[in-house]
């Protein structure tokens, strides 16, 4: 079978998350890594190639957007895993030469650049990702579907939050010392938000994705504690369906490392899935006691259990969740390729997701600073 | 040693928080069981009587504050633990006859009513506690203690909840059957609110028990689902410190019985608590990784860790919440006996917390009603 | 309606365990206390009779069972909470004056004197209960039910623990220093065993009480590390059944308290109780996920469920435990005083089952003499 | 840089294991996947062949062993992953060739085989590893790093499990319909054990891989329910410095999944892991409260810490597990190659440790069927 191509931008040997998209596209024998722009320093974007054996590499990203455009054998893929800020210029640049794209999120600042990016990739039929990591977990899809199948009937009530501890040292006096995260702190680098940016657009997407609930308008608070973007922040949604929320994020809670919890509560029961322990999905059905399924198990159906990879009772981790996503994306490339319909299979998040997470945190951040008022989304 | 005396208003054999406070008090060998007014039915009254070997009893409670008041061996104190909407007027009652209350929450529907209690108690220097049950565990003490002692530095975030599921059957077309809950869904039985005045009440005196922060305002949203009164609240706090919160409460999460859950964010650590597994404490020093404290063990030390009655490792439950708020009132009323200085031993919930209790969910009410805007406290 | 009474032999003030009789006993409006000898002090024991406001006290156990035992008003039972090597003699008492008793675990040190109280209680028709404590946990009494009820089918293996830390201070070099634990090393205080006697025992106790097993025979290891008695154990039991089981006790596992943890494995699913949450039990029907059972939830049902005494989602704890015993035990009482047939209502633990104790112990500890060689019991 | 290469015998499309080394292997960027011999089928060898792009494959073991040992680019190692039984003869092929092993546990069926194939990688100076996967984890590691570094002091009890529940349908009287698990039970296929061999060696193999404690002698009983080979085991052991420990494996355990817990308690604390949740350790100095540390977070460390592939509180996964195990294995290949002693920076699971699983599972079911008489390893 020929294999389809990808190139990537970003992602340099030490790159954390570059590494983990190269070794979650590695999970899927369809495709081949042949080319790439990883870094300012081409020496480093060198070492990429030699780790990887790859045909060709680039200075620059615009150079290797037009000319693997140009090329009969291009790349059938981008992926852009570089800093946030660089987003949208990159995105534009490739679908621009008529290259599919995969990005990390966030998609961009603006709601005009992402619309913009969105217009692009439907006007010119492009299959557009954003890697919203959390929804590639079997489970989450599990859960997507019980939910899709009425198992707990009309969704009642929504508490989900994403709780981090990595920048509880920024609180107090003693605080700004770190070298870490000062672009975080930096609005021309981080845009309007740094937490709900960061981990509450995660909380987002996940709701979004699994219940399929659309936010009608919020309200939000947020903390900064002396520095100008936001490190925690509380939002109380409205959905479309009446029903509402609360969502909480922050970056400053002692003991939380990636701590995003979801729970959907309907008419019928309830869901209940937690980041740290993705191979597990908590149901309680109305009248009856918490159910603890794990990922594998006999009684998880034929659907979204389907896409399980290995045996329950061992877990698949980070990287089967980037490998999952990249799974249903390349099929839908495949099928573009082909000539079929594609943008019809996706159950993984698209550029429209993207400019959602744009809209959400936007709307936060103003409602913050209109003195919680209302906005809608 | 001379015992204190005390009554019981409400409580009638069958009755499941009468009951829990006589066993509680039981537990302290300071106090007697004499009299009572159980139940409007005398016949049930005289059951209490039977069980408790009580001295006297009376067919109304009007009747047995004046007698009590008037007798020179009337009793110390009287305990009142009928429907919540007579609170007030039972409350008033024996404080005009100069009787010490330890009255259930929530104290009473309006602002003004409680301010008149607890003018009442003031100036007739009559102790009045709330039993606000969570605040009696030993673990919530020494939570208490710990933030007092500066373990987790100052507070920057707070996220608390009560999260029930015995309302679920509200929810849907089918609702409305259901005898049990008919007066929470009635105002002129419940006050302006259900699930707020029932269980959020608990969020905010806890949180304010073991962190000493007082709410400046709060905004909310609540949903009532058909009903006329809620059954399930967002809400967002501001506190005098700057630093905000988020308190959840419903009625209607399949899988969850009494999931009070607190946890407090400070700039040098965090405290986690839960209500279901009330012997420990998640405590997580800023870059350590979480403790499960358990009350106890050795390294719970010697102030409210002396509180604990029995070794770590064995629960000790909810009617020993009770008995340590009873065991604290009860030093305070042989003080008030013996002439000293009282409610400055105080570490159990008084009257003045009942009318925030209150206030608060007044605050949250209107403020729901109101577009979610923000309501001062 | 006229009360039982009942005294009590040990238990000064400050005593946990006779404290913690005292209070269960005080749950059940059916008995009264009226009498004891609480300590070889008797100013100790006056304390107590001025607590309680007891009618009589006594100078010494042996004039508290002629007394009782001969007046018209005396005691219906004894309570009989001294130090373990003492059990014996006092019970034996108490049962020879005609009186019913209730004896902490362990029940006496040979199994020549637990035949003999056993023979003595059946040949006089008195009621002797043990107060195996964890049997009288609600859920303790549901996963009996349950079992009996063939909800997991024919058992095919057990598992259980009972993990202590408290003596880990006697490991090493610097061991023997604590005073805490001396007489526990003492054969002459503590019989033949310190661990299994201690907390072996009730893993023995607990399994049979909800399985219903009887232990054909068993095998060993013990482990003193340097003293005389033993601190740890692994014993396998063959039941009567063919299957078998492994149990740990230890009291020098740092982190655990209390860590009585048992699971049942059969044909068609299983049962999982630990006692330090244990209002809750972990019940998986084969091919299904784990459910988390709670006590007072609806879902229970009308048997053993029906003993719960507070809604669940609030934990009752230790105390409840003993209460739950006491209130069988005190039924059992009342038939008997009514002439009624009694000892078959008995959902207590009994002298035959502390007599089983005592085999089970010695048989361990020979087995472990014995290079860990099959001994029946 | 030059790549090493491999290639792999077993380990068609479907087959689970094989395309779990694999894409570990893609997870270490030294390594290159050249050839292979996948199924006795060869259109399933093909398949492979084209979903990896492999430059070559055989149609039998012994003609790729023979290839490959004589070609001047042959693989530097072979990974085997066919079915147990013939691990043996196909590792001492390869061997005779000159050519690195990676084999699946179980090493093979006999003692006798064991040390045939450790004699021939040591006579020809060949790297032998054998994937114990559960040594792979970052926090096994770490676990076996505070061990050595005393953190926990000379240990004194451990207390291990591995519980499954798939062949729960293999008891009762509807047993042995199952098409499944047929070869389970042949003792011709499964060697003299089923439940030991497969998953109690692991047991074994992690408790001395975390702790360095070796085996004196051991005990046990096995459940068989009827069948041939056992089911579930329980096993006591001696291990060279005095202490002793508990292992139990079993198949029929409703409810657990892949339930690898190990449990280490010394004279200054305890260590806990669970396959589960394989990032997380909980660590209890004496006298302190029981602490969940989690992979990834800042107080774990330089040492094994190091050796983690993502931030903390995102599940590193079953997948890491091998590739840390294939990592360290690498470096000693390339060590090798490089003329530098190598068998020294081991720190994944050896030929040795095969041949330690082998004796391991015979002495168990030796001791079975010898009235669970001690037998020395």
């Amino acid at each position: 079978m020929e294999k389809l191509t990808y190139g990537m931008v970003g992602g340099s040997i030490d790159a954390f998350i570059g590494e983990v998209h190269r070794k979650a596209l590695n999970f899927d024998t369809r495709v081949e890594f042949v080319c790439g722009c990883f870094s300012s320093d081409f020496a480093k974007t060198k070492e990429v190639q030699e780790a990887y054996n790859l045909d060709r590499v680039y200075a620059n990203y615009a150079e290797m957007a037009k000319t693997e455009g140009s090329r009969d054998d291009g790349i059938d893929f981008v992926v852009v895993v570089t800093p946030n800020v660089t987003h949208y210029e990159i995105c534009k640049e490739f679908l621009e030469q008529g290259i599919n794209v995969m990005c990390e999120k966030p998609l961009c600042f603006t709601i005009e650049q992402g619309l913009e990016l969105e217009k692009l990739a439907m006007d010119n039929k492009l299959l557009f990702g954003v890697t919203y990591t959390y929804t590639g977990y079997t489970m989450t899809r599990v859960m997507k579907e019980m939910i899709a199948e009425g198992k707990i009937g009309k969704i009642a009530a929504v508490n989900a939050e994403y709780v981090q501890d990595w920048l509880i040292g920024e609180l107090g006096e003693a605080q700004g010392e770190g070298s870490l995260s000062t672009w975080r702190k930096d609005p021309n680098v981080s845009g309007v938000s740094n937490c709900v940016g960061d981990i509450g657009t995660h909380i987002e997407n996940f709701v979004h994705y699994v219940t399929g609930l659309k936010i009608n308008r919020l309200l939000a608070t947020t903390n900064s504690y002396g520095h100008e973007l936001d490190l925690n922040a509380n939002i109380i949604v409205e959905y479309d369906t009446g029903a509402n929320g609360a969502y909480w994020c922050t970056q400053i809670a002692a003991g939380s490392l990636n701590g995003l919890a979801v729970r959907i509560y309907g008419e019928l029961g309830s869901l209940e899935w937690k980041q740290h322990t993705p191979d597990y999905l908590t149901y309680t059905p109305k009248g009856e006691a918490p159910r603890n399924l794990s990922r594998g198990a006999g009684y998880i159906g034929e659907g979204a259990g389907r896409e399980s990879r290995i045996p329950g009772g061992h877990p698949e981790g980070f990287f089967v969740g980037f490998a999952n996503i990249y799974r249903d994306y390349i099929s839908d490339l495949i099928a573009q390729k082909a000539g079929m319909e594609f943008n019809k299979l996706c159950s993984y998040p698209t550029v429209s997701d993207g400019v959602n997470g744009v809209k959400f945190v936007h709307a936060v951040i103003e409602s913050a600073k209109d003195n919680s008022a209302w906005k809608t989304i």
